[in-house]
């Protein structure tokens, strides 16, 4: 046995602390702001990507596609062929969406001129950030860069943005602890399946949209897309998640998972007590369903911020909760109970919060526990979307994943080595 | 064994075209319009209630309230003891929705200048009416009858319905079948539990109400009214199931039940095969969760068409959709499991277009067999709202409750006689 007061002691002080942030994290979807005013550090000459930091070099090809698309967005390219060669050139540079307060699906590209859903935490004193979901098809976050992405883009900033904004503002604020907590109940994981919150969403914003002063054709397509984009709710949710666990980041000794995501070449972790340090491995192929044409070989390895929602104990976490998304990969409802049940393995809590009907109202499994990671083998389940390997193509499937061992293995060195010091 | 040329084999034959129809059916929601001009039969001495034939005498609490409430409205009487009056002088008629191709939720009340729903279910040469969701507090349905509930049905008829309809006609109708079929993967059964359905119908028609030339106070109102009312998908889906089931009635020999509901004095049930007689036995009190204050004391015994949904094979039928609508009796999730595998017990087929996810997709048990019910012993199941047994008071709290046996002791009496001639 280790004494209370020993390395086993401070690390369950550590633990008991961050956890205890992220259950009373208070996430409100406040606004909608451009991310040159409001993600800290942005700049014009920086774009942001989803997971760990990586090179020009170094980035798959839905990443690179979806930079490529950022360029001609923000008007920096005037064609393909230029923005690599200002990728190439240096002139720009290329950070993690984690070190800015921000997450983003996929590819995860948020470039300046680009409107960001503000998310305030009150309870955690923190603020996250992510964009506003494109929809279906081809689309920047999946690589694809074309007119038609440029132009969906563009109507974003232009319309979607300024009337969901103003009526997020007419209405002061929603409540996304409350919405997930709902959205659960109703059949969402929060993470491959959003088709809940993003109607509870548009149903409580709507009295106010009509309210904007926006004409109606604009309300008009706005409603529209409410009603055909069952992920619009996917990235409030996610920046709601990155808000809760910055929370509960930088506490010495704890050994709870912060952050996890990709960058479409390596999976990456980070820990509450270990800082800024990324904790990396190869990123694997997902295993899931694939849309008609395509096969596990046209598939980038797993790619986005949005394992956040794991991270915050939703997503694949709250499986039991939405037994549909296992029809992704042939499972049965059983193994949507056991994929949640699995999880308690290797969490410091259950989140009262966001209980479970399946399972008599238990609250996720909620905290990623290195250690536990370590000890028990068991590793995080992960929902994603699949990207195609070549920038330009897209979505092509939807699946499960999980993240390499070999991270777990290193942040636990990482914490051995801080504990001893 | 019975030949196949037998009174079995000619039961076989007509329940199988009789559940073809209901599997069949493609209820859409075409559109409001006024009682009076569409409900077949209406009259302006007529008032049609919940359940079978029941005489003013005969009336509990909550059914007499909501009568005297559409006096008011209808303003054929000026205060509640003018409405008395005209009831106790014979003066109007008094008949059940189900013999006017409506269905209505408790009370169930239809006046002649209510707006109602009309549901058409092409396939099977059908129409169905239902009136619109007043929400929740005290209201008509339940046997409130005060100045705020006669200002909510003016509400209701003046700007909701106007809107709606347009809506609904700028959409070209709306498919329920498909609404149902998510709602079911979304936590609703589509009886107690509506939330998932009423979401999704306001964002399907929120694009139209927009471009129906309202006011924008009137657009706002009726989108609080959609925001607000987790049971606005009640009633249309309650016209759904009565013109499902209508389109299987009237099969000589058919054992399919087509009919379920109650007048809060007795409970009744039509078969397919016996034409416009209810077999009908005393109504039960539901056994629920109360809301504070009130208890079994105060329950009126069960009321309403809403059983339709039961009949039709959601509602209760679906509670494997639902676990968390166990919770009004302090079930478990199992119970919701069980409570959906017994009904397969009772029931001629399986929904294939109602899969529910919990139980890998399998379609939800529909159309209830007079024979097996008798044969097993096992009644169906039913969730209601309670209402209280004094008029004017209102909801008290929800529930679970059977039909009595002898209802269907009494049909399969019937049936037998009928096959013997």
């Amino acid at each position: 046995m280790t004494e209370p007061g020993g390395a086993a002691g401070r690390v369950s002080q550590a633990n008991a602390a961050a956890i205890r942030h992220v259950l009373d994290a208070t996430p409100v979807l406040a606004g909608i702001a451009r991310a040159r005013d409001v993600v800290p550090g942005m700049a014009d000459d920086l774009l942001l990507h989803a997971g760990p930091p990586i090179t020009w070099d170094g980035m798959s090809g839905p990443v690179r596609g979806a930079m490529i698309g950022a360029m001609l967005y923000e008007r920096w390219a005037a064609t393909a062929g230029d923005a690599v060669r200002i990728a190439e050139s240096g002139r720009i540079r290329f950070e993690p969406c984690h070190a800015h307060a921000a997450v983003g699906p996929m590819a995860g590209i948020v470039s300046p001129s680009m409107p960001v859903y503000v998310v305030e935490n009150a309870a955690g004193g923190t603020r996250a950030y992510a964009t506003l979901n494109e929809g279906y098809g081809k689309v920047l976050r999946f690589g694809a860069y074309d007119d038609d992405v440029l132009a969906r883009l563009r109507w974003i900033e232009g319309t979607l943005a300024p009337v969901l904004g103003r009526a997020l503002e007419l209405m002061g604020g929603l409540d996304l602890r409350t919405l997930v907590a709902q959205a659960l109940q109703m059949g969402d994981e929060g993470h491959n399946r959003n088709r809940a919150a993003s109607a509870l969403i548009g149903r409580l914003l709507a009295p106010h949209v009509v309210r904007t002063g926006a004409s109606t054709d604009a309300q008009h397509d706005v409603f529209r897309y409410l009603a055909e984009t069952d992920l619009a709710a996917l990235n409030p949710i996610m920046a709601a998640c990155k808000a809760t666990m910055d929370a509960a980041h930088g506490m010495a000794g704890s050994t709870l998972v912060t952050a996890m995501a990709r960058n479409g070449t390596e999976f990456g972790i980070r820990v509450s007590g270990l800082g800024d340090r990324w904790f990396t491995g190869p990123a694997e192929v997902p295993r899931g369903l694939y849309f008609p044409g395509f096969s596990g070989d046209d598939a980038n390895p797993d790619v986005g911020d949005s394992t956040i929602t794991e991270t915050a104990g939703i997503g694949a976490f709250a499986m039991a909760a939405a037994p549909a998304v296992v029809r992704f990969v042939s499972g049965t409802a059983r193994d949507a109970l056991t994929s949640t049940l699995e999880m308690y393995e290797i969490t410091l809590a259950e989140n009262p919060a966001f209980g479970i009907a399946a399972l008599d109202f238990r609250g996720t499994p909620t905290g990623i526990d290195v250690r536990k990671v370590v000890r028990t083998g068991i590793l995080p389940r992960i929902n994603t979307g699949i990207a195609h390997r070549e920038p330009g193509v897209g979505q092509i499937g939807a699946g499960l994943v999980r993240p390499p061992r070999i991270c777990f293995e290193r942040a636990l060195r990482a914490l051995a080595e801080e504990l001893e010091t």
